[in-house]
């Protein structure tokens, strides 16, 4: 298998073609443990550095996608849908969506991940909920979609082994911000469920993953071709990380804001993200004819508290406490808590996302490596939006901390983050593109 | 050390500079086992194709010498050159020139290699003589070196420490053919014998590590700059592996090869390239005032049989049975030969070296991997030369092997690596450039 492993290399690192058997190959024996990691270490790097074409990703995609199990839903007369984000500061629209499209009739399969580095992870924010339990089986997923149309989950040793060890080893060998090789490892993961629809929410501006917008429109356009490939329709939006969505950043904090906004109370930001997102998994669920018809389900399913309802049963089915939907109280709370006063009169010119993450990981709410453990009562309220005329003295945001050393790294974390200017620099739309399989937009706001 | 790792990575990745310091504390860090293979296997993979300028590629040979010890010679008043080939097949000229450049009053402080893959090493040569032992440590080659002028040894583990494990890497990770990599990865190794002066004989043809000229030429001058810039003057030749150099191929045979040719009886090609190297040697050790000088004093050397006297000398300091030089019958004999038969009649059109080599391998003279242990006594006896004209029935080859199985495989090997054509191709001239720190000339030869 080293010899194979050294033939490919070879073939990457000259610029050459790897056929989709040998990516086969190549993927099983080093999930097995047949090729070493120095090996694969060295393969990655070529292959970030030469490049992959779109028949090779295809292929990556597959091979990846056939060493683990999936969720079988064909059973379904529903469509099975779901959304992706490549992260952020702040963004909890995967709480609000789960529950929202779910309860109009689509399903929803939704493996998440954890926070690492400056971003937050969905599946941290909902064991904050006392007693809500991640670790489904595809089996119990199954049988919880079939019962209530939805299931929120980690991503199981099950699911894409190849793609976990993979990611594990670029993670430590510089190789992630490889276009090709994030679009195979996301959309590898993403079939698994066994979806009908996928929605991809890609982010761009300082705190995202790939800040440029080229390389974002990139990214969405490889990940629609692997998804339009195999029979699962993907639209993508492009939406601003230039500052923290929503206020809340940190576990507990996104919760409650997630909770509000399924009562219609959310920030507007937080809302508009999760309108035009549900609007996108509505239709290609094939519960909407239109966008603007699937917006007004959604505002009917919030206003009604259908919504609100449909995540009680969803932390019910996996043994959290549903009574947190109506008294948001009971997720843990922050000891210490302390305002952030404006320094100065001015405008706010920034809210930094990477510097207000990495403080809510300072504060003990994030991890710098996969182990760390996350404390989900501490973080931000930032108020504070870009643009905003604010005179000396007045709060901008609060701090969630343990205990008195946290709030002083929360306030010196704020001080940095938020910049306040004369002249505010203008902030990046809130979603400024649509892609799809026929091309890029515009996003046209209402 | 890993975000040490990871840092320089990227920046490799991305097409930019390593600093001095830099080189130094990942080189001692690898070395030290601080940053594990996968890492190293990418940043290698990065250096690979984005390249190291002429101060990255001095800053990592003075880093990878300083991760070990050195020979110190300094007390010596005599010059100390050694000689470094890229390596090719039937490269027997260590053998000779060792001795005698010695014998004429130039401390030769020899380090040399294992064969791989189809090309030989002078170790494996020198142990096919009875008791010769290569593992000197470094004070008993100065004590030898101070006694006798001369040391053959092995690499041995104090010698360059974070280079041997890099080589291994590389070797298992297809990034062994970098020209920067592979100068620092040789001249690391020469350097730390103390020396102050080398000559390189750097291989082009099909049988060569980079067969084509301008690559060799362009990892000569590397060596060169390497060599001068700390004090060691270097002076490179070009010379041919289009074919095996000499007739013998096989560690013992190449030995007797070797006698021969001390006593002045060695194929001409064989005897070329000792003398032309074997001149430059002399005069960068200061001991002739020109190539024409050289080349008399070896010529008296050879026929006087000092240069002879001085092997057994080297061979009996190094527990060796001396007695071969006068009757090379105390070597390993194979057990079977046979003569190989000119199928056709016509002209030698190319005698492949790569296939002789592997052919070697075959018979169990060579190795696939470090580990395995060769048999002495076999390989060929190649008589025929591109040019020559034959007639069918002629003997061109002797096969030695262990049994009859090993003569068939040879003789299948010659028949495969022998083309007799109608018209002869050009082979490339014996030794067709000089190169020295002052830029690169023809060879002229006498």
């Amino acid at each position: 298998m080293t010899a194979l492993a050294q033939r490919l290399i070879e073939r990457k690192r000259d610029g050459g073609r790897i056929e989709a058997g040998e990516w086969r190959a190549l993927t099983s024996a080093y999930a097995a443990g047949h090729i070493p990691d120095y090996q694969m270490a060295a393969f990655l790097m070529a292959a970030y550095i030469r490049g992959l074409d779109r028949a090779e990703t295809n292929a990556l995609t597959d091979a990846m996608l056939a060493s683990g199990a999936m969720l079988n839903l064909d059973h379904l007369d529903t469509g099975r849908v779901d959304k992706h984000s490549t992260g952020g500061v702040g963004d909890k629209i995967s709480l609000v969506l789960a529950p929202l499209v779910s309860s109009l009739g689509v399903a929803v399969p939704m493996m998440s991940g954890r926070g690492l580095g400056h971003t937050g992870g969905t599946l941290d924010k909902l064991e904050s909920i006392p007693g809500f339990r991640t670790t489904l089986t595809l089996a119990e997923a199954t049988e919880q979609i079939d019962r209530i149309g939805c299931a929120m989950l980690g991503q199981s040793a099950e699911i894409a082994p190849a793609d976990r060890k993979m990611y594990a080893l670029r993670d430590s060998t510089s190789t992630v911000e490889s276009v090709p090789l994030i679009a195979a490892s996301i959309m590898s993961k993403k079939l698994a469920e066994g979806l009908t629809g996928l929605v991809l929410d890609v982010k761009r501006g300082s705190g995202a993953f790939l800040p440029d917008l080229e390389r974002g429109l990139e990214l969405a356009q490889m990940m629609i071709n692997l998804g339009e490939d195999r029979g699962c329709g993907v639209v993508a939006l492009i939406t601003a990380m230039d500052r923290p969505l929503g206020r809340a950043c940190g576990n507990a904090l996104e919760v409650e804001e997630a909770i509000h906004t399924l009562r219609g109370e959310g920030p507007p930001d937080v809302l508009g993200v999760t309108y035009a997102l549900g609007a996108e998994m509505l239709v290609l669920g094939g519960v909407a004819s239109s966008r603007d018809a699937a917006r007004r389900a959604m505002e009917v399913a919030i206003s009604s508290g259908k919504a609100a309802r449909k995540f009680e049963e969803i932390i019910e089915a996996q043994g959290g406490n549903p009574g947190v939907v109506d008294d948001p109280a009971v997720l843990p709370q922050a000891r210490a808590c302390e305002l952030f006063l404006a320094p100065r009169s001015g405008v706010i010119g920034r809210v930094e996302p990477r510097a207000v993450g990495r403080g809510v990981t300072a504060l003990g709410g994030g991890r710098t490596r996969m182990e760390d453990i996350v404390d989900p009562s501490v973080g931000f309220v930032i108020t504070a939006k870009p643009g905003d005329v604010v005179e000396q003295g007045e709060p901008l945001a609060t701090v969630f901390a343990r205990d008195r050393v946290g709030i002083e790294t929360g306030l010196a974390t704020l001080r940095h983050a938020i910049a306040i200017t004369d002249e505010a620099e203008l902030p990046l739309p809130l979603i400024s593109h649509r892609v799809t399989a026929a091309g890029v937009t515009p996003f046209e706001h209402d």
